[in-house]
């Protein structure tokens, strides 16, 4: 696997050499951001551009706020605006971009592949960085989960993580896996109705549940997906409120769990469908870390990949 | 009252000194401006968000400039394509934000009191500079409108201002009317429709007219409202030009006030509305002074809350 | 003509040693960037406003990198959030945003003489820098243009270039025929369908030619036109096959063309109806050349006209 990373589409193609040195990079630029020290000039003089063909503030303005600190010059291709409605094609939009000299570009697209697609096209240095594709991978949030996974149990061979949701069409979900299977976690259980979890030859070494309560026993850490209403009808639950009583996250079901069980959710929240406010906002939430973690992620990835 | 500002949520919680120190501190900006000092560092390495959930050009691109003007790493929250529309509450969208660690959120919002509970519910030492809420408050407009005043009478209390059009609906009004009074203005008359004015229990210590020839007599100052248009409904005048010919300013009520009285508007005009053209334009008119102050007095609300 | 540059509106009002200064300019930027000087700081507190009434991602976004690499505080006025929305004028926009202090005005308007206008009305020293308007002028188009021609071919006065497609609603074209006729082009032809074509006494000294194959015989260069659907109904070409047919550039009508003829074109391309997708992709194509030269021209502009 490449000791350098110049691309990042998807976990599944680094090793756990080269996801523990991203997360011990974005360790130190946590740690220089709680000493004061809020902005670097790594990537001073070098130009990220943020072309999102799917609505994101969060993941935007995180990878935005992650460029920035590190003194690039950050350009967002508002896309309401773009020239895309004048008939250009991915390619040519690709390629023009390119020819203005960008060191990197984070693209976001609901078409699993289009990164991909950019890297294999891409005629200049630029490094192209997947901030989401289709159902296929979101590797900074994989990365985040891990970091903060991390940051309460430094050992991923001990721990037991649970994933609950639609495991099946959710690119978080593919990201995490390939992040906790790499870094070598003991146990990874997805959970969901069976309409909404992948088959089990995708997914090896994984275990895969229908039944929450068993699901979350034991875990250290319990990952929550947000339930995307138009799945719903996908499910056999006719409701919300069925749904919230086979998969929401309770506190009596987190109470099934490990001791100090860590809640996670990469947001935004539907309160009272997939998670209850109670565990949201509760005493095990590390939801808030995980937004914290990942625009310390992005800055190490653009370090690493921009990086002299 | 503090001595030292972190939120700016309205100006009726604000000292005669705390107000004059932000004027003083923006008159410094200004002249810093004029000799060529166009950026400072003062907030080299902190970040501000913008958060508009109603549309600004000019608040947002004024609060932008000031920031920026200052070193601050500035980023907007576009609504249109934000995560709210996948239903995320205003507390989660509050959190996540702070989880980035910003060092402060302007927001501006339709309903009152959101910036007041964004500081109830915020986690961090984030400041929240409010740029409007409903019909509640919009503190930088009353300290511009107060430093254009000083930068023509530095003696407050010598001076009398009125305040022409819907007072009742009005923000601006309201942050003008705490400022002055604050500042120990001689007289201050409120003046429109009797359906656009405020209870007199409202306003205490202030004038409430419904003769505009009346309240304009012999005044140093006078700020006219921009009239909504869905508010025209609520008056007993039945169109526009009656708007105008009982509550337009024009040369000859102008004429009334004191002479060089300051011409005042918080923009965008309604030209022939509430403002004869002439006026707008003319010698005694400060109204693009408001708009030069307007950055000078965010940047030093911005300095004030996350100075040193 | 002005030997130093303020304002930039259209090339016609430029002379061959002003146009020349502005390349030579753009190249010294260009050659700053391949030695990895990517960022300079002539316009470090300097602040640019990209006022853009028509959406243009290209044409921004390359306006907003040219600003920022240069150091300046760069801010875009998102029209559609913007006040003009609350029907405030052109020319309180103008007045309010001088009264903010900007250094320049980047500014796209679909009406012929908004940038001109805005000249004669600014009340400050505000630059006023051209990003095109209706079918008048796109001046930095046509100085990118003849950079790159100039790049490939030093010596103007031997070169013969052909502009084809809807020569009479082209801004692109306007500039290009003033920046290469002022530049002592040796001969310029102009073609295209006869309703797309300009009356002979507008374009002295160019040659009108509704043959593409005898306009494209022997030409140096020639630059293909982005064909408007809305324009299609004006010819008296039934469909876009057939404009593709006698207007598109094909291999076979290349090979009409000088030996390494440079293709041009202003983009967005619509492969198929002006232009073949194997010459646009092609080794003699030179249209990602502009898109990097247009970066580099808009530095120089923006250099001489806030320069100290």
């Amino acid at each position: 696997m490449s000791t350098h990373l110049h691309h990042l589409i998807s976990l599944a193609e680094l090793d756990a050499t080269t996801i523990g040195r991203l997360l011990d990079r974005a360790e130190r630029m946590r740690e220089a951001s709680l000493h004061g020290t809020r902005r670097l000039d790594l990537l001073a003089g070098r130009t990220v551009l943020n072309l999102f063909f799917e609505p994101s503030t969060r993941t935007r303005t995180s990878f935005e706020l992650a460029a920035r600190r590190l003194g690039a010059i950050v350009v967002n291709f508002d896309l309401a605006r773009s020239s895309t409605n004048k008939g250009e094609t991915l390619l040519d939009t690709l390629h023009t971009l390119e020819a203005m000299h960008l060191d990197a570009i984070v693209v976001r697209h609901r078409e699993t592949g289009t990164p991909a697609f950019m890297v294999r096209h891409a005629m200049s240095g630029v490094s192209i960085i997947n901030a989401g594709d289709g159902n296929h991978a979101h590797p900074t949030q994989g990365l985040l989960d891990a970091l903060t996974i991390r940051q309460h149990h430094p050992d991923f061979t001990k721990l037991r993580v649970a994933i609950c949701g639609d495991i099946r069409h959710s690119r978080v979900a593919r990201s995490d896996i390939h992040a906790l299977c790499t870094m070598g976690v003991r146990e990874l259980r997805l959970c969901g109705p069976a309409s909404l979890l992948p088959e089990t030859s995708e997914v090896p070494g994984c275990q895969v549940l229908e039944d929450f309560d068993a699901a979350i026993e034991g875990v250290d850490a319990v990952i929550m997906l947000r339930l995307q209403k138009e799945r719903m009808a996908a499910t056999l639950l006719p409701d919300e409120a069925s749904y919230f009583q086979q998969y929401g996250l309770t506190p009596e079901r987190l109470a099934r769990a490990a001791p100090g069980c860590l809640v996670m959710h990469p947001g935004p929240i539907n309160r009272g469908i997939e998670i209850d406010p109670a565990v949201a906002d509760g005493a095990q939430s590390r939801i808030l870390e995980q937004v914290g973690n990942g625009v310390f992620v992005r800055m190490a990835v653009l370090a690493e990949a921009l990086g002299r």
